[in-house]
């Protein structure tokens, strides 16, 4: 069935990270009844969609009780949308410095879940909450978040957790796939082969979303040659884009979130290096800055006219 | 007919401001012969547009003689186009430190001609002329223009004149909308809240513009936090959109003009919360930089897939 | 027959400027065989072009042999391209310090090869190879590349080897097209226009592409000005687009590329100008950043839209 992939049914997914999990009145959308899911799904599927990843920042599917995922994926296929994956985001690292055990555990529950409601594969990182300051800029990226310590005991614990996630999701026929994020032992093109191959089970590979390194206001490795290495282990995809000017003249380091085809990184190239080693995985559309449901069609629709006919 | 609004035929205009009110010869675009409008105004029918505001900084449709504004409004039914909202601009301040008296007179002659034509709304600024630095600058947003003074009696004459204004409008059935717009009393969120709220007409509201504040190359509220506070109060609206980097370990603030969908403003966002506050107002499209009508046009495409079907 | 062009059939060629001309093994395009010319071709296919210029730092066709050129020309026609202009790029000034005369024998080569494959434009430089410095930084615009030098002699012999070239082109019936590059003879508005008045043959035009000029990170005249200057001598017109932000107060000027609608100059305006002025050749769509093929497909859809219908 892999092999009959092409660009008009390759899963591209919506990520939700345009939606705030926290409601206007401080409740939370994990919370919400089902016909509320359904409303804002709506808007995902009138955006063109056929696939959304929940994204644990809108609703942890993996945390819901048995009847309310009945309810998610109720009003998930009566909106017609389908979920080839679940990304975890900021409450989710293994090696988080207080919650490091409750998250292994519920990255497990997240892997049990992916494979009750049909997803393929799964996103794990090992980046935190945001710091004060970093709520406190416009971007957050501007500012330093938490950082995995250059400890070879911790960097150990996530290789070991990782490979025992690893092989619970090679069992159900799931695959991790590592998101790339900065100051992680995953953050940068060598640390994250490195990582990889320090776990060494099939099933586990990279989220090479360099996105989240290319928009950094700091000297980052080329897009092109982190590509280069990445290729050979990436998974489950997640997609965004941005601007990037450098001048060492004027000691200017800056990025802006646009679309797939306007940003630094050529995802033509990108995903045809890729797809020549082998890549069959979904791909999903993330976007910070505006109106990011619009900007994820946008890059939904470009996608298809780059992958094979 | 109201309640009728929907994506499809939501009015949507597009703005002048693309095309210069002073010709090559130094002649006004006031002045030219009726065919001469026609061959501009057929590049916003080709663009898509069945909505235009004249926007006073290309015609002052006010202060056509009646013959002169019977062949221009020939001129927009034969190609094709309404005419929602007039937009006065830069010369036009009730509290014009000079032309006070003269552009309060000419603001109800706006009202006046906008009820004739079959306009709804006008838009009224207390900004003003360019100064010497803003022209010499490649964007006029990177330098201070004419601001209002701090001082309780000019503010309450901007009051009590917009409150003229406003109630000579509700007679004719015509909404006012002051447009947002930094350094006067509209300035801000807030001062825009106060001053609607001072001027305490039914048919005075606040023409949400925030795309003129978050071009700053200075600090500024948050646009989700100023529309917020906005969009109880929103009427005929100038949709625009920046990019907005900050950086505060460069010291680093600037904006560069994009698409709706692209820059920093969720309108998706903002649209939906003022939907919600029963908005049935007309849009403008405006963009600074580049092809402003090409931009406009996508703009509005991009609207009426946001807007309710 | 000219008369005849309109907005369907101009001739809007696709730049190879997104496809290196070296191989990742380090080969050259040039010597590849020719299915795999056609395997990127058709990806300018796929994008829509039924035009693109095979920029010699993509293939060299004056360089190859003739029964090569007869395999290159035969990939064309079958995957449904045509070639309206031929653009030389870095290797080819008739002043370069150390091979000018082997370039201007390469141009005329280049001539010939045009008319044998039925292009109608050349486009020529004087412009060199990146400099070391060009090659660390991330956008080569931020560094100073080769200049032409303020010497008489140099500029005489260039400005007499052009118009060697442009005679030589006259009579085959092509037209030879400088482009605009900074810190070349051919690098302001004013030093172009000088520069073509010097060789005074009718063949020989502008390559008005501003977009080299207004992407330096240093003071540049305003678009529009040099508009006003070029567009009495435009011929074939690389065309590309920039963001350019300027703030004095913050130092600060940098440009990002953008799409032909979203960048500084308004090329409908542009164009409608060069119109004016009896404009009927060919465009090159290129693209700096990212998704180049993606963006220039854009920037021709974009530009059918503003040209006469």
């Amino acid at each position: 069935m892999t092999n009959r992939l092409s660009a008009d049914n390759w899963p591209i997914a919506a990520a939700m990270n345009g939606f705030s999990g926290v409601l206007p009145d401080g409740s939370l959308v994990q919370d919400q009844p089902a016909d509320h899911w359904a409303a804002t799904l709506e808007q995902v599927v009138d955006a063109g969609f056929t696939e959304f990843d929940p994204s644990d920042s809108w609703v942890r599917v993996a945390d819901l009780s048995p009847s309310r995922l009945r309810d998610f994926m109720y009003v998930v296929k009566t909106v017609g949308l389908t979920i080839p994956a679940i990304s975890t985001t900021r409450k989710a690292s293994v090696i988080d410095p207080v919650n490091a055990d409750a998250y292994l555990a519920y990255n497990h529950r997240v892997i049990d879940a992916a494979a009750e409601i049909g997803a393929k594969a799964v996103s794990f990182g090992l980046f935190g909450e945001f710091t004060e300051e970093q709520k406190r800029h416009l971007w957050f990226w501007t500012a330093d978040g938490v950082k995995n310590p250059d400890d070879p005991a911790t960097y150990q614990k996530a290789v070991s957790r990782i490979r025992e996630l690893g092989k619970h999701a090679q069992e159900l026929g799931i695959e991790v796939s590592l998101e790339m994020y900065e100051d992680t032992y995953i953050g940068t093109a060598d640390g994250a082969v490195k990582f990889v191959n320090d776990v060494d089970v099939p099933a586990v590979g990279i989220n090479a979303d360099i996105g989240n390194l290319v928009r950094l206001h700091r000297p980052v490795e080329h897009w092109a040659s982190m590509i280069d290495k990445l290729v050979p282990y990436a998974k489950y995809w997640h997609v965004k884009n941005y601007m990037r000017i450098e001048d060492p003249a004027q000691n200017l380091i800056c990025s802006y979130p646009t679309s797939l085809a306007l940003g630094i990184i050529n995802y033509r190239v990108a995903i045809q290096k890729a797809l020549a080693h082998g890549y069959k995985s979904a791909f999903l559309c993330e976007h910070y800055g505006g109106d990011s449901l619009t900007v994820c069609a946008m890059n939904r629709d470009y996608l298809r006219t780059i992958l094979p006919r």
